[in-house]
C-alpha cells in the first residue's frame, strides 16, 4: 500500500489540464507529498515564481523533468550543453531531488547507435561536471527500447548503471516502471544500483493492448505490471523517495477532470 | 551486399497476397535462395503437399514459423505441448533449418512475468526433448520488449542464450533485427552465441515513427537500423545461413503487388 503522502505528481500526468500553480494546489488538496514538474510548466510559471510557489507549498520535489537530448543536434553543441546547465540551475532553484535525464535517440539522419551513445556519455559527463558543483544529482532515465531511435538510446538499467560506473559520483538512475518492467535482469540491476544511485521511481502501468507508443500509458492497476513486486525491489535496495506518478494518456486521463485523476491515483496507489 | 541467392522469403512478408505455392513460385522467379513458411500457409497447402512443393522447388528452408506460445493456456497443457510437437514434425517434414519459437507472453489474466518465464523454460525443455530425437534445431526468437506482455516474454538475446545454456544441445537463437537492434549488449551476445547457436537471421527495418506496434515494420533501408553492421556481427561469429526477410506491414507492403515487393527486397538487400 502506497499512502498519499508518499506519492508525487509528475506534471505530465495532467499536462493538458493544469498549469504549475493548479498542479501544486491539486497535490495539496489530495494530500500528495510531492510534485515533479516538467520544465515547460516551470518556464510557463517563471522559474523564480515557480520555485517560490513550490517552496511555499511545502511539497517535496521528487525530480525535474528533464535534461538530456544530447543528440538533438548531432553533436554536443554549445546550445545543447547550455540547455543542460540551465536544467541543472532550474533543478537547484526548485530544490529537486534530482534532474531527470532523457538522453536523446539517434541524431537526425543517423543510423549509428554506438555513436549516439558516445555523444550521450560525453554529454552526461559534461553536465555532471557542472551539476556536481551545485550538488544536484543527475538521474539517467533508461527508456523503453521502443524509444531507442527517437527519444533515448539508454534503454536498460544495466546500461545506465554502466554509465554511472564510468562517470563516478553524483549520478544515478530514475527508474520508471513503464520502461523497465519487462527487463529479465531488473532485480539484479536494482540491487546493483543500491540506495545511493536509486534517485527516482516512477509509477504507471502497461496496457494490453497499447494503442499508441507515446501516449497510451495506463493508470496503476489497469495494466499488467506487478507494481508491488518492483516497489519491493527498490525498497529492499534502500530507496525511500517518493513514488512519482507519470502517466501519458492522450485518449483517457488527459481528457478527464484532473481532480478525478488525482483521486484515482490516490485510490489506486493504496492498492499497490 | 546481400545477393538474391542468400535471401530467404518469410511468408509473413506477403501473407495477405500469396499462398505457399505462389510464394514458392515468387521466390524462384526472383532468384531467392530460400523460403521460411509460417504454419498457417503450410496448413492451408497441406503439410505433405507443401513439403513436396518445397522439395521440388529446390529452395532452402531457413526456418518454420513458429512454435511456442507456451503460456497461452496459463500452463503447459497437453494441447500446448502437442501443438509444439506437431510444429517439430512439420519443420522436419519441410526440411527446415530450425523451428522458430515465439514463446508467448503473460498467461491470460496474469501479471507474473517470472512465472511466465518459468513456464516457457519448461515448455522449451519438453519440446527440445522431442526435437532432439528428430534432429530438429529449436531457435528461440527473443522478441522486442514491447511484446513482453502479449507475445513473448523472452526479450533479449542474453536471456535467450541463458535459456540455451540451461537447456543444452539442440537449441539456439533466431535473431531478428527488428527485435534486437536497440540492445546495447548485442555485439557481445552475438559473439557469445557463436556459429552453433546462431540458427536464423531476420531482416527488416525500424521505421521512425513506428505507427503500429505489430504491423508497421519497414523494408530494409527505409528505417534506422544499420543492417550491415549487424550482418557483420553474425558473420564474424560464423553464421552462414540465409538472410530471411520478414516484414509485417499492414498499410504498405501487404497492400502492394507481391512481385513488386520481392523486386524491392532484392534491390534493397543488394544495398545492405
Amino acid at each position: 500500500m502506497i499512502t498519499p503522502d508518499s506519492l508525487s505528481l509528475n506534471t505530465a500526468t495532467v499536462t493538458r489540464q493544469w498549469n504549475l500553480a493548479q498542479a501544486i494546489d491539486g497535490c495539496l488538496r489530495h494530500g500528495l507529498g510531492g510534485i515533479a514538474p516538467w520544465r515547460d510548466k516551470l518556464h510557463e510559471a517563471g522559474v523564480d515564481n515557480g520555485a517560490r510557489m513550490i517552496a511555499e507549498s511545502g511539497l517535496t520535489v521528487s525530480g525535474l523533468c528533464r535534461g538530456g537530448w544530447f543528440t538533438a543536434e548531432g553533436a554536443l553543441t554549445p546550445a545543447v550543453l547550455d540547455d543542460n546547465r540551465r536544467a541543472v540551475d532550474e533543478a537547484v532553484a526548485i530544490g529537486a531531488a534530482c534532474l531527470v535525464m532523457v538522453v536523446g535517440g539517434l541524431p537526425p539522419g543517423s543510423r549509428d547507435l554506438p555513436a549516439a551513445r558516445a555523444i550521450v556519455a560525453e554529454g552526461l559527463a559534461r553536465t555532471l561536471e557542472y551539476a556536481r558543483k551545485l550538488d544536484m544529482p543527475i538521474a539517467i532515465e533508461p527508456l523503453h527500447p521502443m524509444y531507442a531511435a527517437d527519444r533515448a538510446c539508454v534503454n536498460t538499467t544495466a546500461q545506465a548503471l554502466d554509465l554511472c560506473d564510468q562517470l563516478g559520483e553524483g549520478i544515478g538512475v530514475a527508474l520508471d516502471l513503464y520502461h523497465i518492467w519487462w527487463d529479465p535482469d531488473i532485480r539484479a540491476q536494482i540491487q546493483r544500483a543500491g540506495k545511493a544511485r536509486l534517485l527516482a521511481f516512477h509509477l504507471c502501468d502497461w496496457l494490453v493492448p497499447t494503442t499508441d507508443m507515446l501516449s497510451d500509458r495506463g493508470m496503476m492497476g489497469d495494466g499488467i505490471i506487478d507494481i508491488a513486486s518492483y516497489r519491493a525491489m527498490v525498497e529492499d535496495s534502500g530507496f525511500d523517495g517518493l513514488n512519482e506518478v507519470e502517466i501519458f494518456s492522450a485518449e483517457n486521463w488527459w481528457k478527464r477532470d484532473p481532480d478525478d485523476v488525482l483521486s484515482e491515483i490516490v485510490r489506486r496507489a493504496e492498492q499497490c
